[in-house]
């Protein structure tokens, strides 16, 4: 439980709601998990719900109600939290370096089904150490380098490497298959640029797999994909797991989308209730700055029309009303949109859930902070 | 404390300090207050640190011990964060609105003296309602906008009506006297730019405070000041005390300023450590993204030169060596240098202060994620 106490109670309007705080549309939130989960179930795959950008275990058990089969995670702290919550079968879905970091992986594997990546011989040799000297399994997934240039190895032969790495280690580690996720791909707005980029990313993908199957070793599951590209990954016949996260909350960043023709966008759930603090005849300044909204992917808009974002500041964000658009009182709660769920919801401990004007829960953000 | 297990103990060798984390240079940071202690307090004037940039108690008492009057910080729970841990004196340098917060704020005057900042009835009715119910005597100043165009009143009438109303609540309340901060001028790039935007807010101020003593109120204190303006408000003879905060840690964009002539700029004593989790030919990847270091003043940059930072994703930065650089191997540690300080600070909870190589304390961020 985290040391800052919650701004609401169950049970309180949420015009009561102290501020700046995280609020969550359950109606919304629902939608959108009945929306993913249906799409991805109901092509026959399995939907792991990305904890990353909730941060929340008790998001992350309703994903699991609604089907999800575990969560995935990019930390080891995260990992823990959501295992210390409930979650049984957690998967870091980024390569981890550190003894340190393995020892604490290989420990939860005696509480959880836990799966890692790995795109160098280090990591393998950390996390089988580890998990040999617990006594714990380990399931490993090779990251491929499938467009994001970022982490995941590039050749088939790295692959394979790494798998022969892997198998010396049985059975502390075992190999899963592989981590396929093209993160640039998410945002790419138009619907025929995303489907490009995954056709590519399944052109490689499915080189590493055949090259495991060449050299003898198995690839049960091929995960990937998320929030913008995953219509596009079912109809690959490749992945067998998708790891969408933001579809639960939705930002503006994503919303920004153009949907694919056959498949409606989430909606966004996710919004910051501030307070007017200040109010002068051409702005008004909320108690929210960047300390509860992250500008990486652009500002925060309102909820109102007629409202636009001048500039946000550590503690205040500043608003200036449209010709014509009401101007709001000191003492007002108003509602911003964030631009980025990820990385909003990690400067919040809490988040309130709502429906119907009420406060109907809420609930600690629990993996929130978990660097390492 | 904190529910996240700190990243190191004391002791530890700086290379074994788990990642990422926060790191604190103990000898910049100490050259750094004893340079901006010297100049203000050697002007006459107090220095009020301003703990929102740090959020850590353990910094504010040194602070204060190097002859600080008291810290300043921008929400209420800042503030219960900082008496919690011994403050005696602390200024909420922010409008605050909300009845449920004045009353945190009066009962926290029980146990220190207890500034804040108004520029509306409003917040004047809140405060001074809170004050007489507990008995208690919150100081108020009034926030003048001398430049911001955030917070703040504009013409002197409405600081004599602030005023009155205050005068309406002793002795709960009490006028200290102006909050004169002038936030864009810190970041002005030449001394000159900056001399000149203060000059303009000392006779915004000047106004003020004149129009206070004209009607018959005091005003023994105007407030303000900062990092990047703190030497032009000292050679005014207006200011009465310098809210400093950002020179105890530093960041990029502050280095970025032009120094004045006559005043060294503070040195970068903030970093942040990660580790390389995949290097290839042409990039390596670090476990340090948004949700470890702030990008809305541009992106963090090596310490080490010859290697240029990419890009930012939640969990991941990106960095290029440069032609004839040296590239790192997977596992190394190496530092990035924090583009803006008070956000980035907010991401972490605890600071590792560290002297030659050795963790010599690590201390929780007590005030992170105080929003409200």
């Amino acid at each position: 439980v985290s040391c800052i106490p919650p701004p609401a109670r169950v049970g309180d309007l949420v015009a009561e709601v102290d501020t700046p705080a995280l609020l969550l549309d359950l109606e919304a939130f629902e939608a959108n998990v009945a929306l993913v989960h249906g799409r991805v179930l109901g092509a026959g795959l399995r939907l792991r719900a990305h904890g990353k950008a909730h941060k929340c275990p008790a998001i992350g058990r309703r994903q699991v109600e609604a089907g999800a089969v575990g969560l995935c995670c990019q930390k080891v702290g995260e990992a823990e939290a959501f295992v210390a919550d409930g979650i049984r079968d957690v998967l870091v879905s980024n390569v981890i370096v550190g003894a340190g970091k393995a020892v604490r992986l290989a420990a939860l594997a005696e509480r959880a089904r836990v799966g890692v990546c790995v795109d160098s011989l280090l990591q393998v040799d950390q996390l089988g150490s580890a998990a040999r000297a617990a006594g714990t399994t380990l399931e490993v997934l090779i990251e491929v380098d499938v467009g994001g240039r970022r982490c995941g190895v590039v050749e088939p032969t790295e692959t394979v490497a790494l798998a022969s790495c892997i198998a010396s280690y049985a059975p502390a580690l075992r190999l899963r298959g592989l981590q396929a996720y093209h993160g640039p791909a998410q945002h790419l707005r138009t619907p025929e640029a995303r489907r490009e980029a995954i056709a590519s990313a399944a052109r490689i993908a499915a080189a590493h797999r055949d090259a495991l199957l060449a050299a003898g070793f198995t690839c049960e599951e091929i995960t990937g994909g998320g929030t913008g590209s995953y219509p596009h990954e079912l109809g690959t016949g490749l992945w067998t797991e998708i790891q969408a996260g933001s579809y639960a909350l939705m930002d503006r960043d994503y919303i920004a989308n153009q949907p694919d023709a056959e498949v409606r966008l989430p909606a966004q759930a996710l919004e910051v209730l501030c307070t007017v603090i200040t109010a002068r005849p051409a702005h008004f300044v909320l108690d929210a700055g960047l300390k509860a909204l992250s500008t990486d992917s652009g500002l925060p808009a309102a909820a109102e029309p007629g409202w636009r974002v001048r500039g946000l500041s550590d503690e205040h964000a500043v608003l200036l009303p449209e010709e014509g658009a009401r101007h709001p009182v000191v003492g007002e709660k108003i509602r911003l949109l964030p631009s980025h769920c990820d990385p909003t919801v990690n400067l919040h401990d809490w988040i309130v859930a709502h429906r119907n004007g009420r406060v109907e829960a809420v609930w600690p953000i629990s993996a929130r902070g978990a660097l390492f």
